[in-house]
């Protein structure tokens, strides 16, 4: 797949590794094309560097792991052009800027604030309750235990591309249903910072779902 | 630990059976004491039958597992007397009738309204990401892996007590912080019956978090 990774920070930079590492063509989308190259140089060689709109114009999955407040990651969705076609995976939490409450829940989520912002492009949640941490190669199982990649969407053929993404990655796919649901998994992803930065517990760890 | 349990339905009555295999001394409360005698009868010898009133007041510690619908939880906690000095346990989630969707989040959540009707009682989330099927001795591990309770509180006696008792039952004790965070795992609850009734997963699935 050709895998556009908007917002190169602590998440992106490694979920675009591990899409390497899979075999996937990925390119760094940012404001600036500068910025975007020396990002893409550190990723690897056949990482490329573009403007918002020329990284989201190349790509069949565009992923967007931008911060939340001060309307950065809606403010951006425009500048990415006609995405038609394509399909969306948002990766964000709607987090305060101090990362310890979120500012959207129950009636809504930031899952369908971007949705709305492209209508007739298909959205998936997904990468939003895993710590970056545990995005490198080697550090997405726990003794052997994958973390869960949980996902949420209403295209069941973005769905499926999405859900053999986040295997790629390294994580176990669950689908939890309907794009609404992003309103469920937010709020985990928020108990999980509470865990680990509110009570000092570290980023070092993950959700499983387990069935049997 | 003395506990009683209101509201003996799928999950109160599991979790009664678990705290009397761990040797805790169960009464059931119910509105009409024939009825609570009955289900008690139902559990073991050792577990008695009360009226809310009478079987709260024995009590250490107090499990609300009723529902929550239709005011059943809200207007059943004044009917309990006087708690001071007990801990409740709130095992509910704010469910609608139909159970596929959450009728309070993101400024609220069932454990801060049952907290307001209670003031200087401490009250303590728990269990309620836990499905029933699971509270069976037995099946609190998948593959010798634990499930996880979470719980969150405000009052860090209460919370201490109410983790050993989680993990009497069986299951792993994830402290999540403060009672509001409630807010956070109740959701979750949510997600966890949108994959397995929404989406047909079924209930022999558990949450588990994975450290190292």
């Amino acid at each position: 797949m050709k895998i556009t990774v908007i917002g190169a920070g602590n998440v992106g930079s490694r979920l675009a590794k591990l899409f390497i590492i899979a075999g996937h063509e990925v390119t760094i989308g940012s404001r600036e094309q500068e910025k975007a190259v020396a990002i893409a140089a550190k990723l690897g060689d056949t990482v490329k560097g573009e403007t918002y709109r020329n990284a989201a114009a190349s790509a069949n999955v565009i992923l967007i792991t931008t911060p939340w407040a001060n309307n950065a990651t809606l403010d951006l969705i425009p500048e990415l052009g006609n995405l038609t076609g394509k399909i969306v995976i948002d990766c964000t939490n709607p987090l305060a800027p101090d990362y310890m409450s979120n500012t959207l829940g129950y009636t809504t989520s930031s899952a369908e604030e971007i949705a709305k912002l492209i209508p007739g492009v298909p959205v998936v949640k997904a990468f939003n309750t895993i710590f970056a941490e545990v995005m490198e190669p080697g550090k997405q199982a726990f003794d052997g235990q994958k973390a869960t990649g949980f996902y949420c969407g209403d295209d069941a053929a973005a769905k499926e591309i999405v859900a053999k993404l986040i295997e790629d990655a390294g994580f176990e796919a669950v689908d939890t249903g309907v794009l609404k649901n992003a309103r469920y998994l937010e709020p985990m992803a928020q108990l999980n910072i509470q865990i680990a930065y509110g009570l000092g517990g570290g980023t070092n760890v993950a959700f499983r779902y387990m069935r049997r």
